[in-house]
């Protein structure tokens, strides 16, 4: 398959090298390690085995990678006002897109953009970073969970999923992909929040009451709220808790809102806290507690 | 009158210095700034006139100075835990003792150790701080609300105010002390919090829009709370607009709470979280948004 990866950081590197390494034609746009990769390829450091790829179609812009079969938006979604040049140039009849960003909103940016009947969701679990330029290293999970935005395109998400699996990516179709989005929600809101507000890691977070119980009741506020959205079946509150209680292995991890706050990138607000706070408030769920880290956030990325 | 000024940091050496300067005998214990106030006296730098006391009654210990008629206290509230040894060396039969701190819980703390009838509340609301070591800059306001905490030392609390008043001190006695509490708490909570958590002054908090809503949404679940406590009248929702706008004067004004933290010193996250938030609960009012800049505060000190 003809597939372009848009947005070369940690996850599109490491999912698109996989798609490479089991026999497809990947093309990726890159952009801070484009000399590098393109002199000395890419080297995946993984927990599965590490590999290198001598050989990379390495693109400065989309115009020249031209259409594909499958577009891996993988951007922060910080960038998605750059969705229709970006994505445009790489769109035929039957092109799909999967989105495997950040929160809520992208694929129905997407949709407005392209039609909805293009465009697919993935919802990855994966501790992954850049090392030296062209290194990618993974360090633990790796599963996605798909799901098409129409329920109609069953056909194009299995075909993506069969994509993945051979690509040796643990990888399901999801009936409800809204609610795999919620649930996702359910660690990113409080622990991309509140890591990158205090610039601590997962584990001093948890270690203090205060702010641990705290997450506990952000996750609360999203189960409640994401359980106000007509999904198929409701969160049970009992996510939070086994959440918190799983998040302990992950050590000094850094969350990915953390690390762009370290870094001096702008962070995900809008689809980690704008568009969940809205759905919520328009079902008439408030979440007071993540909108007052929302609040705080803003100001400190403003200040 | 013979007083006894416990806790010398910007407001007990102001206060203490016009008391003086009026004819009272007043005792200071002092510590960071004993060996310059012994040796040169206390220089006080006020928007009221520029005054020089050449002599100061220091002390390191308050034995020293022994019973007095009225204590001043003016300790930061994380040091409460020594009232009573620093106290009790100056308390006789008719030693009246009025708490200039912040928060509540103070008078309480003191009933319990001293007796209720000898306890008396003022709400300071003053821009003060110290300079170079015998020196302090009063840079706006000095007004107090007096109360006693018990509603029958009527007589008491007017001598305090004639006593204040005859060192021009701005001031008067409010009938209901835990509505000035309150009141000032509406100030306290929001602005003291958010400006030590994002380390930002006054002006940068309320720049920000996210910031500025939430201090008027904390303002209005903190006048929620206090109208449960029974007071002796309720407190207007329209004191929260107020008091955002005439905060727009402050300028770049660092509230105590952020110089604590500037300055690597414990935050008075009991007096002016704590014991809010519990008063609260118990009357039914969570203060969610509160409790949320409270948690957030006790992990950013705590990491």
């Amino acid at each position: 398959m003809r597939i372009a990866v848009v947005g070369s950081g940690a996850l599109g590197l490491y999912y698109g090298s996989l798609l490479q390494r089991s026999g497809n034609e990947v093309h990726f746009l890159l952009r801070r390690d484009y000399e590098s990769i393109m002199a000395r390829g890419l080297s995946v450091y993984s927990l599965n085995g590490d590999f290198h790829l001598a050989h990379i179609n390495g693109y400065r812009s989309t115009h020249e990678i031209r259409e594909v079969d499958l577009v891996l938006i993988c951007l922060k979604t910080f960038a998605n006002e750059h969705f229709q040049a970006l994505v445009t140039p790489l769109v035929g009849k039957n092109t799909r897109i999967l989105t495997l960003q950040n929160g809520l909103g992208n694929e129905e940016l997407l949709a407005e953009l392209f039609g909805p009947e293009k465009i697919f969701g993935g919802v990855a679990f994966i501790c992954a970073y850049r090392g030296n330029p062209g290194t990618v290293h993974h360090v633990s999970e790796g599963k996605i969970n798909l799901g098409p935005l129409q329920s109609e395109q069953n056909l194009g998400v299995e075909i993506i999923k069969d994509l993945f699996t051979g690509a040796g990516i643990n990888c399901r179709v999801v009936s409800d992909l809204k609610k795999a989005r919620w649930e996702k929600l359910v660690w990113n809101i409080p622990f991309n929040g509140t890591c990158a507000l205090l610039q601590q890691p997962v584990n001093a977070v948890l270690a203090h009451k205060g702010s641990r119980d705290l997450i506990s009741a952000m996750m609360s506020e999203i189960i409640t709220a994401a359980n106000a959205q007509q999904l198929t079946e409701k969160i049970p509150f009992s996510l939070a808790e086994n959440m918190v209680v799983s998040s302990e292995k992950l050590g000094s991890y850094q969350p990915s809102m953390l690390i762009d706050r370290i870094e001096g990138r702008p962070l995900e607000l809008d689809a980690i806290f704008r568009v969940p706070l809205t759905e919520a408030y328009k079902h008439g769920i408030p979440m007071l507690r993540v909108q007052t880290l929302f609040a705080l956030l803003q100001a400190a990325v403003a200040g």
